[in-house]
Parts: C-alpha cells; structure tokens; sequence
C-alpha cells in the first residue's frame, strides 16, 4: 500500500483499483478525508450513474508524486455544500462527514467548465453563447467534403444569381451546426439525451463572409419523477454581425441534475407548434425560381410533380469514419466530447453528433429530391439511434404536404427524412417503436421551383 | 413461415434468407408474383453477376409492415416488358410470367435516378452534366489537406505572379476532378470500368471565384461480344461562367447493358491520338518562366536537365486512409458508390476514386519534377490496379519526351507516371501484363522552365 | 537462384530475402559489386541503425526486368569516396574495395532528394527553404476541422476588429506549422529526434491572403560523441510578401550523418534564453483589449486572476485519427515520412507529427485559458514521447509567471501547456524523467485581456 502526499502536505494512503482508478485516504487538519479517483475517462468506465454524477459535482483534480505514479484526483465541490462523500471500490457511496474546503483545496479550483446542470437554468433566461464565428468559402468546400452536398444553389454562384441571390450563400445546415455548436457549452455539455426540434426558422440567407454568434432563452423546464435529471427547452436564435436574426429554432434535452437533493423548479413546459406553417415560412428575399435550370439542378422533377404520400429512396449509402465526423463536428465547434473521446463511454465508442447524420441524409436525398434547394423551416427532428463510425448510412424521404409561397416560381414541401441503417421505407415496429437500424425522423420545409 | 402485405393489399409468404435477403410470394390480380429481395447492400453480397445485373433492371424498393419486420424489396421493371423473373434462394433465375406493371406498383416508381446503361447512349447526343461547381481559395486548401502537394505555381500567389500569372490558380488536377466529378451520374454511375483517357487538354486556368460545368459528347459506342455491356467514348469538356473552355479530354468507360436482350447499336469507335501533340499544348496566357525562382520552387535541374529515358523514384510513400479518399472524391461531387458504401462490393472494401491516384502520385512527384509546374495535356492512363484503405501508394517517373513552347522560358516535358504499392521502375511482368503491385500508369505533358 | 541484368549489362545473380529484401551480385569492369536491396520501406525494417545508415548514404534505386520480378536496389555514393559495402542477408557489413561509380551507374542518379546530413550543414549558413504558401480562409476552416480550435480572435472578425485588429488574424499555429513545415526538407529530413525550440516570437499578425516563405540559418553544431550523428541548431524566420518578418524562432535537431568517418566541423554551441524576456514580446500593432468581451471570449477570468503557479486541468480528451493527423501535416506541406507512410518505421506505426500535439493542446486549453487569446512568444517546447493514432489526449496548464504590456488592456501570461494521455499535473518520475504518458511539455507567452 504505497503513500503519498498532497498539496497541503497531508500524507495520504493510496489503495490501487481496476483501469487505474484507486481510493486515497487522508486527513486535513481534524477531518479525515477519503475518496475514489481517477482521471475523467477512467470514472467514465464506472457503471453506477449515480456515483459518476456524484463525482461530476467537483471541480478538481490533481496529482501526488510519491516513490510511484499515483494520482490523486479527489475533487472538491464548488457551490455545494463542501460535504465530501467516500467512494469504495465496490462503488457504494458513503457519507463521511461535512467540512468546509480548505485552502489548499481552494487554490486546485479549476477555471477549466464542465457545464451546467439541470438546477442552473431559470425560466426567462437568456444566455449569450460563446465564440463568434465568421464563416468563409473554407467552411464551403469542407461542407462539400464532408457531405455529399450537390444542390445547386449552394454548391454554384452562377446557379445562385439565375434564381435572384446574390451568390451562393453558405449552406443551409452549415448555418445549423455552427450556431447550434455555440450552445453546446451552455446547454447540453451535461446533456442525457437531445430529445427533440421544433419551430426551426432560416430566416435569413448567411453570405461567405459573416460572422455568426447564438443567443437562447430557457423557455421551459421540467424536472424528471427520479429527481435526477431534468428537461430543459431552450429557443435559441443565431444572429449574424449586423445583429439581423439569420436562424431560430427550438430544442429541448435532458441534462442531469448536479445534487438530486435539491428542489425541483416550477414545471413550464412550452407550448410548440406541431409543425411550422406555410405562412410562416421565409422565403429568402428576391428569391426567383421563374428561370430555374432544371438541367443544372440535375432534376427534372419540380413542386407538382410530387405529391404527399409519396415515398423516395434515395439509393446511395455512406460508411462513416471516425475521422469525418469528428472533423465535421469540430468544425461547428461542438465540444461534447462524446464525439470525440474514444475513453468518454463505457463501451469505448465514440457517438456521431447526430447534426452529422441530419447532413449526410440530407446529402443524399440529393437523388431524387435535387429541387428541394432550400431548407426554410425544421418542423421537428428525433435522433432515434445512435450512429457509430463503421455504420452504413441510407436515407428515404416521405412527401407530407405541399403549399405555394409569394416568391415567384417558389413552392415548398414538407418532407419526412428518415435514415437509416437498413432498408428503406420502415420507421416503427408493430409496437409503434422505432426499428433498432433507423437513425433519425426529421420533418422540414424545403423551397422547390414550382 | 410470416406473412405480410404489399402496399395494394395483396398478401405475401416471405421466406427470409442469409444477409437478410428473402424470397417472397404474392398475388396481384391473377398473376402469382414471386422474387427475391433485399437492399441494395444485401444484394451486393450475392456472387453471381447476373443475378445482381437482373436486379438492377428493376427501379423500386419498398417495405412492408407485417407483425414482425420484414422488408420486400421486389423491383418493378420501368421501361422493360414488364415481365418478372423469380430468383430463388439458391440463385437460379427462373420466368414465371409476363404482366403489366400494375397501377399500385407504378405509383412506387421512385424519383431516385441510378444512372445510364449502356443502350441509353446514342452518337452524337450531348449531355449537359447538372451542378455547377464555384472552386474557390476552400478547395485549394483541401488539395493540399488531401495530397501533399507542393508544385510552387498553385501554392503562392507572389510566386505565381513572377511567373506571369494573375494569381494562384485552381490546382490543375482539382479541376480535372470536379469537371469529372459532374459527369459521373451521367457515364460511369453502371460502369464495370473506367477504360481510358485521351486527348486531355488544360486550355485555360481556372481562378477562385470560377464556376464549373461539364458537358460531354458521345463519340463513340461498342457492344462488347458478351451482349451484356459496352463500351462508351465521351469528350468531355469543362467550361467556366464565361463558357470559355477551361479542359478537355476524352475517356471511356464500359458500361453494362440493362437489357442485354436490345439489339447492339451501330459500332463507333473514335479515332483518338496517341497522344497530343506537342502542338496542340495550350500555355496559360502570360505564362513567363525567364524569372523564374529555383529555390522558392525547391528544385535546380530544369528543362535542359532532363533527358528521354531517364527515370526519377519519387521515393516517399502515402499510407492511404479510407477517410482521406472518400473526403476527396466528395469534394468533386463524385457520386460513384464504390467509393463510400462499404457494402457496394463483394469484398466489403470501398474502392479509391482513381484520380485521387492520380492526385497522390502527381503530389508525390514534387520531390524530383518539383519543376514540372503545370499540367498542360493528359496523353493517355490506364487504372491498372484497384487501390483501397491501407495501400502505401509510392509513384516513379519516366521522360518520354520533350520540346519547346513559344512561351518565354518554358518548355513541356512529357512523363509517364506510375504509382504503385511496390518498387519503382517495373511496370509488367514477362507476358506484357501489369504489375498486380501497380496501380496507374499516366501519360501527360508538363510546362518547365528551360 | 534467380538472374538478372543491370542497365549497363553487367549479369547479376539475386538471392531473395525475407520482406522482400534481396542480395545481389554483378561485376561491372574488373570489379565484383554486390549488395543488398529493396525498396526504402523494406530496408526500413531492418533492426541494425549501422546497417540503414549505409544504406542512406547511397543515392538510387533502380529496377531490372528479368523472367521474373526482382528488383535491384544498390546505390551508389554520391559524394561518397565511391565505396562499395556489401551488406548480407545476414546484416554484417563488409567492404569488398573501392572503385569510382561508373558510368552506367551515375546516370541513375536520382533527381528526388533525400535530405542533408549532419556534414552538409556549415555554421553562418543560410537557407532559403522551398515553397512560399499563400495562406487563405479555407486554411482558416480547416484548422478548425483539425482542431478544436476556439480562440475568439482567431475565431471571428467582429471580435478580432473589437480587438483593434483589421479582421481575424490566420491562427498563431498555422503560422508556425507552416513556417516550419517548408524547412522539413532542408533541416529535419534525416533527423533522429526534434531536441527543442527557444527564442520563438510571433512579430507581425499574417493576414488571409499573404504569402509565407521560410528561411534558416545555422547557428550552431555540434557533433554526438558516437560520430554517427550530430544536432544542428538553425533560426527560422517566416516572412510575408513584404519580406516582413511574421515569426522567429530556434529549433534543434539532431541529424545523422552520411559518413561517421567524416571529421567533426568545430563545434559551435550558441547561447539561447532560457525564456523569451517580457520586453521583447511584440503586441500586434494595434491590439487593445480595453473593450474585450468577455461573453464572447466564453471565459470571465482574465489577466487578472491567474497567479503563478496555478494549474488548470482543460479536461476535454480527443482521441487521434491517422486520417486526421496526416491531413493536418500535409496542410502544412510537412514532408517527414514517418507521419505518412506505415512502412517507414520498424513498428509500422505512423508517427504523429509534434506540432499536431502541440494544436491540439493549445486548442483544448481553451478550456479554462479562453482569454489566452493569442500566442507572442515560444520560450521552450520537448516532445517527450511519441503520440500515435489511437492515442487519447488531453491538456493541462500552469501559470508560470505573468507581466504587463505597453498596449492597453493587454498583459501576457507564461504558461507551461503539457500534453498528456494519462491524467493531468504529472510530468516526471521520482527519478526526474517524463512520464510515459506525457507527451509535450511547452513554455510559452500568451496575451489576455488585463
């Protein structure tokens, strides 16, 4: 049983576990302090939520020198109430004792940020998201590498001026991840599960050029029967430099909470739109399909040609890297780091941020839904499954409805995009469940020449 | 034994097979209706060419929901007599009948396109390949993230600028890629093989900021003796927002028939030169080597110092990533599935796009023919290897000839190229047949300084 | 026992080796030539250093087409007295005589290169490397795609203007990686190890749309007491279009030498700051971090409130793709072998190249040092171990000293940014030698808003 000792001095005695995790005890000043640590990735291996949960209300960890590498990594709460808690090997929590954190624990606080959780949001809320990002033909062309991205009206200026734009703007779901990446920090770092989208606006075209930030408001919270977590819907809005509303949608996750202990907010739950109506859709401005080339776009088919009900397979299939999704992913600069983090899940995989799977199914349905140029609004959206690297992924559409808009030559269909891992066409067993191979049900508004 | 129904209420005996493939059983009106069904990846499994070949004639898959999940996945034949073909488990095809598509299947026609087949071209017909592509400063920094490209003439503006140029131009080999990249769905989405290239020509640089097309004629058609695919020439051209002619080249593919039942058309087989002649290279306007800079381009020996017959190792390796291909082939909106969808092949192995090939060794070639600046005329190439994931591709150059411009300073070297998985300077074997370790053989003219 | 036939005609038996390898034996003249060969990656396997380091003193490889497929790959010396060793299978040199290269050999001159050794280096030398690069916005996006790169003045050009700077600057890294990148062929081709860097400085901002170039001059040598290698010191400047000096900085490498038997140059060991002093840290004209906005930077500790000594765990891990590690390097036209090419090293791992460590760290600091926005010095940087796909990496920092600046609202934090896969706060052993879990140890000056 080899020793050590920490920053304050306190000798501490160190019992070594499974995959480098350990126990330590010790004892500062009349408290005797004892705990279970690891790095970050090595607590991820622990099957028992609660103790990982415990575990995330700290904020440091640091390490000892003694004759041998052992890590010290007990971590110190923050806001809570300084009580520490010990952690056996055999992963059962046990109370051993309230004290105040000491100064030598003080000074490891960490200014690195871990997310916030279920108990730090309040209705009304409005939060700036970080990192404002200006957005290039750089963005473009890796769009174009990372999805198979073939309509015209964003992969050609010459295309985009002959329907009235003033060149080709950045793609509809660049503008989706990026600003969607921003709120990641702030709301879903902590995230169980991204439950759902609704009441998705592209309000205005994004240019090469311009900088795009993300602003949302907590417009509804609902605490879970465990206590443990709790669901947070937020309405966030990406603005471009001159502060003009380019983007807004609605999405709501479930983050857990820090302390189950604490009580449960006020119940709101919004009230949403089941779908965005045709009134409501923007058509960008000066947008003109009247000289639309069908030849170039590489569909024949337009608005009238496609009727609800009708189903398309779009064909192609796309195996997925670990290299692409992860580089797409980074490029929105999301930060969750099960995208990234091959050690940051039990099964040591790493999950593709379901935004990836939206763009590579939207890619496809290229092939048979060329027309469909322009995404207006998000409807709604669920990530069914989780998509690993390796997986094969395939995509089939479902016309739901149809309506004109005012813009000239301009139509737009409500479509169903589903993809999936199998055959096209299923979406739910005979129970009303989602198949185990179907990835994600998402339901938009696309502009169409009519 | 489960059941199941079709969309227009018939009931159906499925039988499920290995892979998930199945063999189903239904009624419509009088006609028994049998098959053998599955995705298109759990079709790729089957061995035997003509079964699949059969399968392709076919234009719609759909599902169907019975108690547990099975999918049907028969075919309705679009253009063809109608009749159906029953493929048994154990893969011996056997007609069971004429009849017209019904109503109900004819309404599941999908909008999909999976490309031409050999009876769909006719001589002379002009195709005008759909998305137009704006390349821009993105695209150049991709070329030089997917290859280690180094030539000084597309990496720097002030370089480019001594040598008499506006800017930097978009990388040759991009070009070639994405006016390619177009022409796929069109010519080589059912090709078997890409046979050729001929007659290839760089008549103008293309700028970031361009917008490319592709249109391709169809120069010439031969049935091969098998009935069941041909051969199809095409000069293919690119062209920018100016329609001013930016490339030329000739290619051909062959392609399988959909039928192999239609007649043969009438045999064309264009008279292509062996290579272009050394009149017929166009050099960039302004193009002026007298200034020219050796050390910003990494390399003394000029146009002089090389000699017909001479040899170069390029030396370095690439260790290629199935990441990397797909990224590039993406990027040049290439929509051939062998590249992406691991369950397209037999082998379960995605093949690489053979310009990406073509792209590494070139890249390669830097360090040797650092001065073979530009590529001004593609002679002729041959694909000899399929490439994938894993392979260490290594290239090797031979002087095949030279001459003079009327250019100030520059003169054009013509090189063969071979990239290969083995040692440098073999290339066949004693019988005169390809090197299985090698991968491209490729004829082209260089502009260099004298 | 196979035959051949070498280009001069000389007949030449072969006996094959393992992995490809072969010996051969020819006479060309009265002299008796024999050898050992394959290509470089086959060569590369074998364990004995003394053995390969022969083997690079030659300068060709060719082929020879006999009945059947053998490759002969002896060189021949190039400044070399013209020596010829035979190398058996059995790995024990033995020189069979000295003889001049003949005729029929020199013409096989290869015109690729392989590097400069320890002896081609003289103090006072001065070179110009190859290749100016024209970094753009696509450069911009993808080193967000590499890396997770969130700094908001390299990350939006509203902010980067807030900040008093013309629009966003290209990333300090990029800047650096490509400086560095066009010296690989001239200094660290032939490099056992990368010692260290001093006296690095960022002077002038680089801009999208300028042109870098790289020159170095030798400051100092030094030759191993083995006499087999040597460490050459070289100062790097990276200057724009304008011949304006953008970045400076010391790097040393130690470089194998050609010869062992070659004298020592004298040696030459110059005297480099332990630290970049704080009066000679160059602010971006300009730079005035007075109306900082510190939601947008997403971190609201400043100058302010770090205090020497403090560490910070930045938490996020991202685990390395080969894919994307090669495409970072090649961005940079980083021509190393051993990044790209599995056959070039005994284990047939690629090895990450150090300054994808070093970006990758830097980036995920951002995670508690978001308001370390841009980097003016490099003070000292070791890569301790080797880093390989596969390997997860995480970041940690500590504030070693801080200090004031003349621009307003700007002062400068010295942080040691380390690199690890294990967990933070360890860098050494009881014995004081890096842990084998660390793989970077950096020093440098960043600026952060007071």
């Amino acid at each position: 049983m080899p020793n050590g000792s920490t920053r304050t001095g306190a000798k501490a005695r160190i019992l070594t576990g499974p995959r480098g995790t350990f126990a330590y005890m010790f004892t500062l000043g009349d408290t005797r302090c004892s705990g279970y640590g690891g790095t970050e990735s090595q607590l991820a291996h622990f099957p028992n939520e609660e103790t990982r949960a415990r575990f995330e209300e700290f904020g440091s960890v640091w390490g000892l020198r003694g004759k041998r590498r052992y890590r010290l990594a007990t971590r110190v709460g923050r806001r809570t109430s300084g009580r520490f808690r010990q952690f056996g090997l055999n992963d059962r929590p046990t109370t051993i004792g309230d004290h105040p954190p000491t100064r030598g624990m003080e000074t490891r606080m960490n200014k690195s940020r871990s997310g916030r959780y279920f108990e730090d949001y309040r209705i009304g809320e409005t939060i700036e998201h970080a990192t404002p990002r200006t957005v290039t033909d750089g963005e473009r062309a890796l769009y174009r590498a990372l999805y198979p991205a073939r309509h015209a009206v964003h992969s050609s200026d010459t295309f985009a001026r002959n329907c009235g734009l003033k060149r080709s703007p950045i793609d509809d779901l660049t503008v989706f991840h990026v600003v969607f990446g921003k709120t990641v920090p702030d709301v879903s770092l902590n995230a169980v599960a991204n439950l759902g989208y609704a009441e998705g606006r592209w309000i205005l075209p994004v240019w090469p050029g311009d900088t795009l930030r993300s602003v949302s408001e907590v417009i509804g919270l609902r605490e879970n029967s465990s206590g443990k977590s709790g669901i947070v819907w937020v309405r966030t809005t990406g603005l471009n430099e001159r502060n003009e509303r380019v983007l807004e949608y609605v999405r709501w996750v479930m983050v857990r909470k820090r302390d189950p202990g604490r009580p449960a907010p006020p119940t709101v739950v919004p009230a949403l739109q089941k779908a965005v109506s045709a009134d409501q859709i923007v058509v960008p401005e000066g947008l003109d399909f009247r000289r639309y080339d069908f030849g170039a776009a590489g569909e024949r088919h337009r608005w009238r040609d496609y009727q609800p009900g009708e189903t398309i397979d779009h064909i192609d299939g796309v195996t997925i890297e670990e290299a692409e999704h992860m580089m797409a992913t980074r490029l929105w600069q999301n930060t969750a780091r099960v995208h990234f983090d091959a050690t940051a899940r039990p099964d040591g995989r790493r999950l593709v941020y379901g935004g990836h799977v939206i763009s590579l199914a939207r890619a496809l349905s290229h092939n048979g839904l060329a027309n469909a140029q322009m995404i207006a609004a998000l409807n709604s959206g669920t990530h069914v499954n989780p998509c690993f690297a390796g997986d094969t992924l395939r995509a089939w559409s479902e016309v739901i409805e149809k309506t004109e808009t005012t813009a000239p030559g301009v139509g737009a269909v409500r479509l169903r995009l589903v993809a999936t891992r199998g055959a096209p066409f299923v979406l739910r067993d005979a129970d009303g469940k989602f198949l185990p191979e179907v990835l994600l049900d998402l339901d938009y508004w696309a502009l169409m020449p009519m």
